[in-house]
Order: structure tokens, then sequence, then C-alpha cells
């Protein structure tokens, strides 16, 4: 199923691999006279050349004898040549675009595998939604390696989802070509607690001798990571403080240490190596979610090393932390992570390492990207028409549908406040009056109204509540970036408008929407799953900027505020979500009503 | 087939280990206030507790918390634990000794787990030897993981052996449950030379998703090395020079630096290390082959480490490099290697580092060893009748058998000069005068009558030449440990002392012999396979050391003279070498004729 990422399995090729190095048969290419950054060594080593055959190394020195007629030499004196960088973890779905077109974007960064958990849209279309995505993703020569996603849904029996993943789904899926583990187990609770149908899923995944990626993202480090950690659960990204890497490293634990588009954690978490004396084999650089802005304007894991230099990390552990350190944490450094006889000839020439400035990447020896673009189009990807058609909301949605009843004359609601670039929100209790028997947003104390209609099966749920913080006076927002079950959220400071981006989105299959006055502000249509466009990643920096400038044209100064927005959802983070069955209480697991006592 | 090398399964006990972590289930063990050698991060940690329940670690930190009733407390304070020390390569044979009086012996030393190439007795017996030696080996607790003989026979078409392994064999016990990989493929010119059979002896391993060792013993580090890892080799234990070892790891091979009771390369190969700046996680140390004497004087790999640390290297790196990089280069660190949540508790507690010393070993859980001795009497294992009884000569052997006739008056004879504590030999060619029309050592000139007896399959072949270098004035030595063919190898002053120890040997099953006079000066029988005996280290060190008393008594002051006896018919090493064929000059792998032109 799909293509393998390896263009040859080693044992098939080693003979003239072989014979490649001896000098009796030509390389098919020879890089010439780079200076290599070595990742077993932690050394830069001058004048070294590199010959490939088969979509792989067979030499690393002097190459001169490996040349051939038909051999292909690139002259690299002056540049640095290492291995190809890997993403640890990442989902594809976060850039908004589809995977061939995130190729598109990041292999002209040096970026040549990622470990990708596809979970957002497993949640609206299940696995038939990965098969699709790694499909996308195998026109492009970005090796896609996945992790299946663990946790659909998030918070099991608190939302609605177009799916559900469970310990046979991962028995199986375990057996897929391209599967090299688990995707984030977010339910560290279910770990931590010893409830078996959790752990029976990394159990699948250990079975298999794949590798359990990990989320455990509270800041404790004794007896729960330890319990976390028991299970076979191998990495985490989660950490957002130096000392929780660093005693995640302790615990044989490969630490991710994470700088997403939204998520600035890498200045905080980096001190974990660069102000202790330890070994560093056990950290990873990774991005988790990156935007298509960030990809376009910044780059990938070179931007992600560039700012590992700014805080004082030198630039060849940087390296080994996008090459052999991940590759050892998913027990494949025999095929990827090292520029050595025997593997992948998946690599990058850089013009410095001080700028990490990218030149040329190959694949599986393949020149894929030189000056910044792949050297060759992709083939188009169409998804079937079930993953374009997924506004499944029953009924139709006017502004009545909108309202919020209540009994009473003054009242107290339950409501979240949100804050800008931070993934917790608090819960309070305020004071409301209600008009014409309807509880009403309150811009003047920064109340909206937030609603969230089930959207996979038409099963008519809706969920309502109220959030703070976002500053809005006039409008509504809607989308179904709405993590992790992705249903069609809606925020907004009237019913009009509400129904308004509501309709807009149900329309176009999905994506993001402002309106004010009763008129479209913005659109930015994400019709695979609700989640991902097919469009390029120029396109997509300047509908996001759009979308930016909307949100701002209608009073919220928040950055990517859609991001905050799309975990107003997410059950499985404190204090006080909402999903399409209502409030729930993220410290007690409990659904609220939205009136308080 | 065989036990395990974990006492459970972690997918099957990890929801339990959560609830010890947490508390909810009391721990079986809990190892208190030592400070952790952690070997992830490469540093000391004070007054960590390690709580441990199903043979594996539940919690690595503070476990006061894990302590119920029925938990075993030991009081660590003062002392430092740290993982179990595996030795990367190993042929449990050399120690002349069953694997269960090996691992009687290496335990107490802080061993858990060997990596043992059981050649010596495929060569004898076959895979059914492997299986015995397996069966031998699981009846004591020490981690005995299979790496499956290569190289059976040693040099194909040059020698006659009890066994051949072939790429079907390689296939079938990948399969086997104690498999971890392939044996050292000491055929480096098959697989430099791109030679089919060879490399799919090493592609059936890599199509198991299993890891193939090495042996690499030239010091050429250009196109042949990368020629030789391009195969998917992953490590090598023959360096013999710091910068060999240097480069094998800038390769992305994992060097293994040795220190065997007859080879000390390690003060030369530390140096690779000790005077690079470098990462040094592709580094690791073994011991190859180990005597009764070193095992019961100095010990095992606590002894190659206290070597190690006084040619400069600091104790924590020695320790990660018997630990966590040998884990690591066998993709075994999800279960051994560590001392981290989930691991195997293979545990070792040290009285302190500056002399490695040993206080108490435990393996999967279990106290295994306390005060230098195991902590329980291993079951009695015996070897299947065929495995005694390997003595298969044709004919009668008798003074007439060592008779070398010639029709020349005065003669040229090939002869091979050995050197005490060096593996290789020289071939020269020597003037000889008839006896009555036969060739006769010549003590004088301190030429040797060497005799190789087939002794497999009664085939009668048999392989005359001369030997010098041993100084012997009168008598005669045998031994059926003659590398790797393992036939009868007689040495000899004289033929009527050359048939008694043969005889000797016939009729006790195999070992080793000295006479003079007619007489035997000493005797130590090895009647399983030829190799081994079932006697215990103290038995076998007494015996050793008569062996070498014996020698000397009859002139021979060389250090260890029956391992370079042994080496005699080992026609993979230069230059020439005496096999059942007769001569084989073993660089050009041709025969010679005993009369040189």
């Amino acid at each position: 199923m799909y293509h393998h990422f390896t263009k040859t399995k080693l044992h098939e090729v080693s003979a003239t691999l072989s014979k490649v190095a001896m000098g009796v048969i030509p390389a098919e290419t020879v890089i010439r006279g780079a200076t290599l950054v070595n990742v077993c060594t932690c050394e830069l080593l001058e004048n070294t050349d590199v010959a490939v055959w088969g979509g792989r190394i067979a030499l690393v020195g002097d190459a001169s004898h490996c040349i051939g007629e038909g051999t292909e030499v690139v002259d690299a004196a002056g540049k640095f040549i290492a291995p190809g960088f890997l993403d640890g973890h990442i989902h594809v779905e976060s850039s908004m675009m589809s995977a061939g077109e995130y190729a598109r974007a990041v292999v002209p960064h040096g970026t040549t595998g990622i470990y990708m958990d596809p979970h957002e849209i497993c949640n609206v279309l299940g696995l038939d939604g990965v098969k699709w995505i790694m499909e996308d993703a195998a026109r492009s020569p970005l090796k896609a390696m996945l992790t299946v996603p663990s946790c659909v849904p998030a918070v099991p029996g608190f939302e609605d989802t177009g799916a559900e993943v469970g310990p046979a789904d991962i028995r199986e899926t375990m057996q897929w070509d391209n599967v090299v583990g688990l995707g984030e187990m977010m339910n560290f609770p279910g770990i931590v607690n010893g409830d078996a149908r959790t752990h029976a899923i990394v159990g699948e995944t250990l079975a298999a001798n794949k590798v359990a990626t990990g989320h455990y993202s509270i800041p404790e480090t004794a007896q729960g990571l330890n319990a976390y950690i028991a299970s076979g659960v191998r990495c985490c990204h989660e950490s957002t403080r130096a000392e929780d890497a660093l005693a995640k490293m302790r615990l044989g634990m490969y630490a991710m240490l994470r700088e997403g588009s939204a998520w600035h954690d890498l200045v905080e978490v980096i001190r974990s190596v660069t102000e202790h004396e330890v070994d560093s084999r056990f950290a990873v650089l990774i991005s988790d979610d990156a935007h298509p802005h960030t990809l376009a304007g910044q780059g990938h894991l070179d931007h992600i090393m560039r700012k590992a230099l700014s805080y004082g990390l030198d630039p060849i552990r940087a390296i080994q932390m996008v090459t052999i350190n991940c590759a050892q944490c998913f027990r494949m450094d025999h095929e990827l992570g090292s520029v050595t006889p025997g593997k992948c000839a998946d690599l990058v020439l850089l013009d410095n390492l001080e700028e990490m400035k990218v030149a040329k990447v190959w694949i599986n020896g393949d020149l894929v990207a030189e000056n910044g673009k792949l050297t060759e189009e992709l083939a188009p990807y169409t998804y079937p028409e079930r993953a374009v058609h997924t506004m499944h909301i029953a009924g139709e949605v006017t502004p009545e549908t909108f309202v919020i009843r209540t009994e009473k004359a003054e009242t107290k609601v339950h409501t979240m406040e949100v804050m800008g670039g931070k993934v917790n929100n608090f819960m309070h209790v305020r004071e409301m009056t209600a008009v014409d028997g309807k509880l009403c947003a309150d811009p003047s104390r920064d109340i909206l109204k937030a609603v969230v209609f089930e959207r996979h099966n038409e099963t008519g749920k809706v969920g309502y509540g109220f959030v703070e913080g976002f500053g809005i006076k006039n409008g509504a927002m809607a989308s179904t970036v709405a993590h992790d079950a992705h249903n069609l959220l809606v925020v907004g400071t009237n019913d009009e408008d509400m129904a308004v981006v509501a309709n807009a989105l149900i329309e176009c299959g999905g994506g993001m929407a402002v309106a004010r006055d009763g008129k479209l502000v913005a659109l930015l249509p994400l019709p695979i799953a609700g989640l991902m466009s097919d469009r390029p990643v120029e396109e997509m920096t300047e509908a996001v900027a759009a979308m930016e400038a909307a949100w701002a044209e209608i009073g919220c100064t928040m950055p990517s505020p859609f991001m905050t927005m799309a975990l107003i959802p997410l059950a499985c983070l404190p204090e006080l979500r909402l999903t399409d069955r209502g409030l729930v209480d993220c410290t007690t697991f409990r659904f609220l009503p939205l009136e308080a006592e």
C-alpha cells in the first residue's frame, strides 16, 4: 500500500553498492568536495565526497574511483553536506494544505522525511481519510511516514466525530506499508491510570515492533510521567519547560522540542540541552503544527534550527536533532538519518551552517529541490467525493438556530476565557440579563456567543456557550478547523452574522469565515475534510493573511486568532471547553449546564 | 524455542506497570537511594530509587509511594545503580566452559546480557549445536541473545567442517525466538567484491529486520570499508588501530572495542574516543574471547571498563559503552540498556565507579548475584550424545600415521612461523634433508611437524606441514580447538608423542593434550564438541593453568600458546595455514604443496 520510503531494499542492492564503492560499477551521482556534517561523531569533515547508486549511499570519502561514464558529478566545494532533515512529529492538516502542497513547501527547505500523525482528517473521515492523505503525500518525493492516529475521538463520550479508532484498527494499520508507529497518545490520563483500552492501543503498536509517540502535556515529572513512559511511549513533544524536557530525557524518553507556528516553546525548552552538560542524543527538534505563512516566509526545520542556533545551540548538534536522533527515536537509523554507506541517499547541501541555507536536496538519490523549488511538478491528486463533502448538518441553519432561551430574567452563565497564543483557557461565572427570554452576546463585556454544530452524521447535536477574550465588537467567525472533532464552530456578537458564516461554510464544504453586518468579510474554503485546500502555499499564505486581516477588521488583535478559536472544543485541555454535546469541565471531565446554579 | 530474554512482554504488563508507578499497586522490589548512572543523559543523579514489577522498571525517582506490603526494599544508599552490562560480541566456546558455567562466571561481574556467536560449536555440530548451546544457556538467568553464525565453514573449499550454513539456514534461524541478528561476517572479501551468496547471508538478516554484525580485520578504511558497510553490516570488533575504529564510527558503523584474553586491543583503540572530541554513541566495549582465568581472576566487562578507565575514559561513558550504546547497536534500546521506565529490570549495583566493583545484579527484576556469586545454583544441562561424541576420525592413529615421505634426499618445504600473542603468521621456505625417505621435525631449528586430521565425518583427510616459533625441544601437543573447523590438530617434535596426544584426545572426546617421551604430561578434556567442558570456572582455571605449565615444561614460553596453536588452521588469516586438506596460501587462496619447487 502506497510508496515505500526507500527506493530499494538494501539487501536487494547491497552487492551492487559494494561494487560501486570498489569502483567496479560507476556511481549514478557523486557529490564532490563538500564538508560533511558527520552526525555520527558530531564532527565536520572537510573535502568529503558522497557516491550514490540505486537511491542509496555507496561510499563516503574520496569517490574519485566511483566516477565513470554516465556518473553525474556535482561540485559541492565550499558547501556543507548533511543528512536530509526529519520532522519527528507533524500534522500536515495544520498547514491547511494538501499533503502534496505541504511537501512542495517543505522539501526545498531540506526536509526529506516527516513522521506525520493525520489525526485531524481521521477524526472527520476515519482511516479512509488517512489512506487518502497518504495517497496525496505519495505524489511527492517527501518521505511521509505514518504514525497512526491513536486518539480518535480525542475525548470519548464528550464529542461526536466522524470516526473512531480502536485497538483492532491499530492492529490492522500497523501492517500498512508506510506505518512506522502510533500517533501522539494524548490520553495520558488513561495511560497513567492503567486504562486497559488505552494501553491496548499502545500495546498493539509495541506488539508490531513499532514506535508509540506521546503527548504528556502537564508539568509533572514524577509518578505520572513514569507511569506514562512505562507504557512504552517513546517520545513527547509537549514540554513547555526546560526541566520537563530534561526530565523526559533522563527517563529515556525522546524530548521533541517544539517550535510550531503558534507554539513557540523552543526558546524555553532548548535550555534543557544548552544549559546542562548532557548527552543530547534524546533531543529532537519538531514543528507539530506549521501554517502556510511560516512555511513560505520562514521555512521548516531549517527555520527551527536557526532559532535553536540563536538560542545558543551549536549547528552540528542542531543537525543531529533533526537527523540521527530522530531516526534513532524511530529505530530507523539503519535506513535514515546519517550520511553513511548503505543508508538512503537523502541529502541536503547547505551554503553555510550559520544560516542553515539550503542549496540542494536529494531524496533517494534524486535531486528533488534546488534554489528553493522542487525540480519537478507534482502530479495532481484528487480526493474522492466523500472527502470533499463533509458538511453533514441536520436541518437548516438560520439566525433562530443560534437563539439561547432562558426561563430566568437574571441568571449566571459559565464562560470560557481564551488568551492569545496559549492553549489553556479559564472558566468564569458571569451574571447575565435575559432579553425577551433570550441570552445574548454582550460585546461591551467582551462576552461572545459560541455554538458548535455536529457536522459528520446529521445528528442534530448543537452545543451552546459563551466565550471571552476575542475583543470583537460586531461580527462573527466560523471554522470547521475545530479540534479534534472538527465540528462546525461559530463565535459571534449576533445571530444574523453567525448564520451568515455558518451557511457560508456549509456551502463551500468547510473552512473559515468572517462576517459583519450580514455580509461576509473573508472566506477561506478548506474543502478537503473541511480542513485543507488543494491550493499552493503562496495562495494559502495570502488567504490566511486575508483571514487575519478580517479578524482585525472586526476588532480582534490576537496573533493567529483562528488557532485560539480552534481550540475551544478541545476537551482534553483545561479548563472549560464547548463541544457539540455542550460545555465540558475539563478538570473533572463532567458536562456543565450553561446556566450556573 | 528457548527462553525469551524478557520475563514479560511490555504490552502485556504496561497497564499494571503504570499502576505501580502511580502507587496503586505495590512494587515487587524498590532499590532505594543509590546514585543513578544515567546513560541517557550521561549524568550521575543522586538519591534515586528504582521500582520494579513483573521483571520491568515501573518508576525511577522517588519511589516512596510504590512500597507496600510485600515490597522488598533494598537499601542502596552510598552505592551506584547502572543498567546491566551487555557484551556485544562473544564466543562462549572460547571460555572452554558450558554456557551455563560461563554465565555463572560472568553474571556476578555485572553482565546481564550477551550477544553470542556460537560459530565454534556450529562448525562441529551445525545448527543442532547452536540449539543445544542455547538450551545450555537457558538454564542461567543471563540473557543469551543469539547472533547466528554466518561463516560456517569460515573458508569454504579449503577445509572440512561438521556443517555448513547457507542463506536458507539464515532465513530459517532469523525466526528463532532468541535470534537478534547475524554473527560476525568474516568473509569481508566476499562482501567487498559483491559475492551474491555472501550478500544473501547478510541480506536474509536485513530482510528479517535484524542486525548483521561484522568482522573487517584489515587496516583499510577507504573503498573496502565503505563497500563492506554498504552491505548493511552494522558493527565490527576487529579494529586494532584507533584510526580504524574512528573511521568506522564516522561511517556509521558501531566500533566494538575489544579486550579479549588474548587480544589486548583496547589500549590502542580506546584512543579513538579519548583523544578525539567525538560523540561516542557508536563505541561499544566487548570481549570477543575470554578464557577461564581471565573471567575468574579479572572479571568480564567490569574488567574491560577498569582497563578503559586506566586508559583515560570517564566511567559514565564507559558504562554507556556496555549498555545503551550496545542496545542501540542492536536496536533493542526499547527493552535493554538503560534504567528507565518500561525497560527490563536488568540492574547492577556498584560499590564505586573507580573500581567498577559490582555488589548486586538483577536480571528481569530478580536478584541473581551478590558478593561475587549467583544467588541460585543452576539446573544441570546434559548435552545430547551426538554433542559429546564428535571425534570421528577414519582408521587408527599410530606413529606411522604422522610420517611424511619424500622422494628427494634434499628438498625445500613451506613452513609457517607463528608469533606469541599475534594472530598473523609468516610463510617461509626452508631447506630440509630427508631421513630414510622421511621429512622430520628439526627442533634444533625450531621446526616442528604439524598435522590436521579431519574429525567430523571420517573422511580420512589429513593435512601435513611444518611450523616454527613454539620453541619446543621434545614433545607434542594436540588440540581439537583448532579454528574454525576444529579438526584434530597435532604439533610435535616426534611421531610417537604426536600419536600419544592424538589418541588421548580421540579417547576423551576432544580437548587439549601435551606429551613427552611417550607419556601424557597434561590432558584437558573438552568433551562437548571437543570445545567445551561442563566443569565450573574454578576447575577450568586450574586445568588451563596446568596446560600452560605443561607447555612450559616442554619448552614453550609463549603466553597462552594453545591460542596461537589453535589459529594454525584458520585459513582466513594471513599468510600460510594448514587445514585437513593441506597447506593454504592465504594471500592468494590457493593450496600449496608441502615441498616447495
